[in-house]
């Protein structure tokens, strides 16, 4: 709740976007929380916070841990800022109790998450020039932004880590789904993060005059694209699992009620843990798209976006030790995917990688309604202490 | 072509837009011509120019003919423009060929038409306060507009004709729609100018992150949309008849692509000669949204908004008249109902009206596409001529 003043509106509502005045001086009471924890702290050329405790064996390569602390506009004081939080709190527990561990320790709270998953990028060396002249709400881009928070941008090279530089890497999140609250269980052990891509779907019509044109001679692009988002629909729910799709923009040109709409473009997104999984469905809602297009004589034009967001599926041994400490502490748990990236997804990429969950009541995420309890925050932190613990025991052997 | 000059852009496409500097050159250039041609040319409080020429029997109530002159934002060169100079050119005819009729003759180029139908319903005394009111792209309402062409709205009320002053009313128009070209005819005698109702539709779901609400959670209000899209269409097509119904407008909220649309508004438009069954189509799409709302966990807001555009019949003599003249003149015809709003639907209101249609070139209108050869646009003002003649002849008698 104190990170939370960083900084309020009038409606007690708290933004916190990457590179705002808010957000630098949120980083620097998380910076002041790990110092006074004990951590070395230091912050990377890519603005990432760095704080490092020494383990009793400095071979070996750290056990890392940590989130984010940046928010969406008009986000919620949950997602990020409770992994970064227990993260410190994990630390504190361990300075408490006089507690040692095998392997070197390091907090890493990540750069701009929420616009760019900056700072994990820049560290498993997936950043490409063209995100640092990206921009957010701030008008900095990543670029500005990264200068800003005390990083510097001609050094990125040297944030990057090389395969097997970590011994492992976990973060704690809120869920941002139901499914935990819903099947009253304490903790989601993530299985993978779901990959996403996106298309940009432009249908072509006629435009022509809605009172003299007879119903047989219209070339309507909105009622192409209404068979088009019942196609999406259809397709995805035909197949098992847990893969989504998502019409969620849509503009029809030229958008009188007295003229039949004679362009329509509109967004495809596609999400699921296996990329065959969605080139699959993708190729079945292309082909239903040429039957309409056929139907309706219109033309559909679909364009793929650039998107990075690859699947990245969870280290197995990392799940095992989760569920293992969940249980422990006598907690229950569900094996799940998670439907929205984050810095894990790319740590991934360089170490054996886990992620915890815990609740979100009512489902609500990046939104001021954001919500999880204080005794699942608490559970959240236990279940993320005791993995670690055990997994600087195994792997020290 | 002549007209077509007030005003041209840089790309030779004309722009005479009500109450702007174009459509006040417009107005002088045809004043002029009227005046020119030998008719007692006035503008009336309503900024309609009327020009009249006396008949033999002055007892006889006046039969009227005519149409407009101002233009849709970026529209084309036929739509009012012919009736106006054909009406004009009835009277060089009559002039040249030293024809005085038994009745009183006399033009109307009406005011604003494409925002307001605005002189025929001052005309008919259906103009409510509220219509002086609305803007146009000039930035002028239609109150300054009147005022700007020389009316007064102080005085509208002594422009208003009791039903029955009229002896007749006839107005020739293009098309708008393709079906003369398509059935390779040359007139179309209007049964009646259709009806029309707007309504705005609300669908509210849920927002949600479209990454992590499973496809079996969502309240997806643009899913609902697609649905009543498509029940428009099928409700529309299951009758026989030359209704139509269209969805032109549509707003999908917060609109982005990784978010689960929670709200949209659209428009439904529904046109037809018969105002009974356009409350029928209205009401059997109105069940379907309710199952659509049942199917798919949203909520439908259906608002009727305030149209006026009530279906007008045309006079069944006028019809035969009209369809008379064409056969005299060795010209094919069929009846058929308009699909868009003139000038004569007011006018039908207090006097037995007609309306004689003309091809339109892929029926193409309100664009500068818009066209109508020179010989369909002879035909149609040689028909507007001798169904004046004739009317003249019987109405007289």
């Amino acid at each position: 709740m104190k990170l939370a003043t960083f900084e309020q509106d009038e409606n007690g509502e708290t933004n916190r976007v990457a590179f705002s005045d808010a957000d630098i001086a949120g980083r620097q009471y998380v910076y002041d929380l790990m110092a006074e924890a004990g951590l070395m702290v230091s912050i990377d050329y890519a603005g990432n916070i760095i704080g490092t405790r020494s383990g009793r064996n400095q071979n070996l390569k750290p056990i890392s841990f940590g989130s984010h602390i940046d928010m969406v506009p008009n986000g919620g004081n949950y997602d990020g800022c409770l992994g970064s939080l227990a993260a410190i709190e994990v630390i504190r527990t361990l300075e408490e109790n006089k507690l040692i561990t095998e392997h070197p320790l390091e907090v890493i709270i990540f750069s701009n998450e929420e616009g760019a998953i900056l700072g994990s990028r820049a560290i498993a060396g997936v950043l490409t020039p063209d995100a640092l002249k990206v921009k957010n709400i701030t008008g900095y881009n990543n670029g500005e932004g990264i200068m800003r928070i005390g990083g510097d941008t001609t050094r990125l090279d040297e944030v990057i880590r090389p395969k097997g530089s970590i011994a492992a890497f976990l973060e704690l999140h809120i869920e941002q789904g139901a499914i935990l609250e819903e099947e009253n269980l304490d903790i989601g052990v993530v299985e993978g993060i779901v990959g996403l891509n996106w298309w940009d779907v432009e249908i072509t019509g006629f435009a022509n005059h809605a009172g003299t044109t007879p119903m047989n001679k219209r070339q309507d692009a909105l009622l192409a694209a209404s068979f088009f988002i019942q196609a999406v629909n259809e397709v995805i729910n035909s197949y098992e699992g847990g893969q989504v799709g998502t019409v969620g923009r849509i503009i029809a040109e030229p958008g009188a009620p007295n003229v039949i709409p004679g362009k329509v473009v509109l967004s495809l997104e596609i999400r699921d843990l296996s990329a065959d999984k969605i080139k699959m469905l993708y190729k079945e809602i292309e082909k239903r798209a040429m039957e309409i297009q056929e139907k309706t004589k219109t033309t559909f034009k679909i364009t793929p976006l650039d998107t990075t967001g690859k699947p990245a599926l969870m280290d197995d041994m990392m799940k095992k030790k989760i569920s293992s400490a969940a249980t422990t502490l006598g907690l229950t748990y569900k094996n799940m995917p998670s439907g929205a990236g984050h810095d894990a997804q790319d740590m991934a990429l360089i170490a054996p990688t886990g992620m915890i969950f815990v609740p979100s009541v009512g489902g609500i995420s990046h939104s001021p309604k954001e919500f999880t309890s204080a005794s699942d925050m608490a559970n959240g932190a236990n279940v993320l202490l005791h993995t670690i613990l055990a997994l600087d025991e195994e792997m020290a052997e």
